[in-house]
């Protein structure tokens, strides 16, 4: 303790995954460190602005109303919770079912969906309380649950087996798993879908599998449903809350940079039961204190007019489209994948891609899993960008995830294709 | 422990002050709470939107770059980083000196200053370790420590005595006072210049005395400077980290909120040693993932463009005609309180005020200093909002605090004079 404290060093327990200072997947693989003509399907943002009349409304907003400048109220400003409290209560079957809208108690906006899960984690772990999370997982939970002191408990989605098209719903839980990683300490669950990186859309059957026991155990949920507006080929989306005895134990975190393509406007919700996003709202209202107050008032309008721009449905349509031509580039490349029913990222199968074994690759991704030489070789001489799927896994398991990358489709057509052609050099690396 | 997951409530010692589930006294205070016709010269936001030139550029970075809508570098817009390099280099001393500027490993743009000071400490403090904070200080300040399984230690600025006009100078820290306050276990040590709610700039003999005693101790500062910008009567302010010693211990936390009047833009910086940055900046791209991108965008404009504006100049000029039009009203009613050298905030001691004693106040307001019954009874009766200082004060020192009400002057001058008008009402409690 004298010692760091001495050199003003961070500990590293708190700060990274263990001891060895690993910087995170997202910063090692933004654009800004691969070479600049290098095609970006690595992080999830879109290669499009959000809707123009969603920015004219902004504009006209901060130019008009003064307070759209300065602090929003800390659980968000009041046009806001009222249009996600008309958009989502149709989409929870609970509620439909009592015949009622969510309330504002039920609503909490937060700085991104991301800090809306940070702060229901500060308001609800204690130090040595367990947080069961199901792999591969979105990697910003493992170093969310670290900073509480919360222990993450891991329970593996088993990949697809055998030949034939493979769908998310391909990747399955093990339900006696699942049970099995309960303990006198676990308090929470993390339960994401549609989910990334596999593109599953959990099924009703398997969220009531899951409900059930989280019911008997007494936990709480978070239910992260950012790509809920992204669901293909038909998939229902079911919402963990809504089912028997879930209500009162979930909050489900939603994303308006998902839903409108503007995922650097850090703008998301919080929903459910008065208890438990009372407790949300006091951890970030501590955090940031308050969201940021013009772009609220824009994904406001969003919400309120989407419908009449029939934006959801095009966008949709538009996403199928893109999600068909990644899917074809890497058919015609022979390599595997999973085929997403929700969100937009394609899980491929890299392990018949064989990198010449003496590739140098930097720091960062030295005594990592395979995946990061492959994403580092793929961005540096096939110049596409790709996410590796080990960061996913905790470090235990991490050799399921390295056989996979994760390339977004969250890009425009002419993107893809571009990056398609690059992607068929692949094939001289298969033989 | 098993009580409190079955009924899936928050803990209170996490969430709150203390075990009395306390509300934050931002949401007791906010305009929503008080009646509809108050002044609010309550919390601390402008009734200005920021400058014309500033959101013209906001809409024209918004529409004419896509990336400007999407995921920022988590450290901060590279445009927004240089023009915090090239603005704030010439303001520290140490810089000057060495003929350098801020390297982009020295700043990380932070979802305001709130959230800055928030991930400082997740990086820094470790749960058990004390931190050492100035009362009366910032509330967030005390939550924030807490969050941490910190414990904040109170050393006291001491009030004015005697009579005749007092500035933000009187409140005087005793040095020996503060050298006690360590122990084997302190950490970090809050300071706060210009002073919220004092209004006091610390001296550079001030700092320099503190500095001391931090280097000796070894222990890391972090600097609020978020009203760096409003110095009034030509008082110099001095920044801790360029003192001898300290650059290599200190973070120095700024807000763009409070430099440009968009309090509710939510994007502020911290700037100091590379160690230091790269550990809040991994703690606040977990809790936040990255600031806001478009409006990141507007302040790097903001930075670039406001000498040509005369901005900085021309907005002090006006925050100092406000804060002698709110001096004037409380000269008039023949309250006292002290001038502020900087900040936007006049402490006004309220304790001549005699409200009726069976004066009814909701239950956030029951079991509090005083100076809650006075504030509440104030936007009630009187209709002006103001804060009540015992909250920034811990508990066996609220006494203190509970003599003052703490009143803005962000406001423009019509508002500050209507203010005057109601407030001169208070002659009649003061017999």
């Amino acid at each position: 303790m004298a010692t760091s404290r001495d050199a003003l060093i961070p500990q590293a327990d708190r700060m990274f995954d263990g001891a060895t200072h690993k910087l995170d997947v997202w910063s090692i693989f933004t654009p800004n460190n691969l070479p600049p003509d290098t095609l970006n399907l690595g992080q999830g943002f879109m290669n499009w602005a959000p809707p123009e009349w969603v920015r004219e409304e902004q504009h006209r907003i901060m130019d008009t109303d003064v307070m759209s400048n300065h602090y929003s109220q800390t659980r968000g400003r009041p046009r806001l919770l009222k249009a996600i409290s008309k958009q989502y209560s149709k989409t929870f079957g609970n509620l439909v079912k009592e015949g009622r809208e969510l309330t504002m108690e039920e609503i909490v906006v937060t700085a991104g969906a991301n800090c809306g899960t940070f702060a229901a984690l500060v308001a609800h772990i204690q130090p040595g309380e367990e947080v069961i999370v199901i792999e591969p997982y979105f990697d910003q939970y493992f170093a969310s649950i670290h900073f509480q002191g919360g222990k993450p408990v891991m329970v593996p989605l088993h990949p697809p087996t055998g030949s034939g098209e493979k769908t998310g719903a391909d990747w399955t839980l093990d339900i006696e798993e699942f049970r099995a990683a309960f303990t006198s300490k676990t308090k929470a669950v993390i339960v994401n879908t549609p989910h990334n990186p596999t593109g599953k859309v959990f099924s009703r059957q398997e969220l009531e599998e899951i409900a059930k026991i989280c019911v008997e155990k007494k936990v709480l949920v978070l239910s992260d449903e950012v790509y809920d507006c992204l669901l293909y080929d038909g998939t229902k989306h079911v919402r963990i809350a809504e089912l028997p005895g879930m209500w009162e134990r979930t909050l489900t975190i939603a994303s308006a940079g998902k839903s409108f393509a503007c995922t650097g406007w850090r703008v998301g919700w919080v929903i459910g039961p008065p208890a438990l996003c009372a407790a949300t709202l006091a951890a970030h209202s501590r955090i940031v204190f308050c969201t940021n107050t013009p772009l609220q008032e824009a994904v406001a309008y969003a919400l309120e007019t989407e419908t009449e721009h029939n934006f959801f449905a095009d966008q949709l349509a538009a996403y199928t489209e893109r999600r068909d031509i990644l899917c074809g580039i890497f058919d015609e490349i022979g390599l595997s994948y999973t085929k997403p029913q929700g969100a937009y990222y394609l899980m491929v199968d890299f392990s018949p891609v064989k990198i010449p074994k003496d590739y140098a690759v930097p720091p960062t991704c030295q005594g990592r899993g395979e995946d990061f030489k492959k994403a580092w070789w793929l961005a540096q001489e096939i110049k596409v960008a790709s996410i590796p799927i080990s960061e996913f896994y905790a470090a235990e398991h991490a050799n399921i995830g390295e056989r996979f990358l994760r390339f977004s489709f969250c890009k425009d057509p002419p993107l893809l294709r571009a990056a398609g052609e690059r992607l068929l050099k692949l094939k001289e690396y298969m033989k």
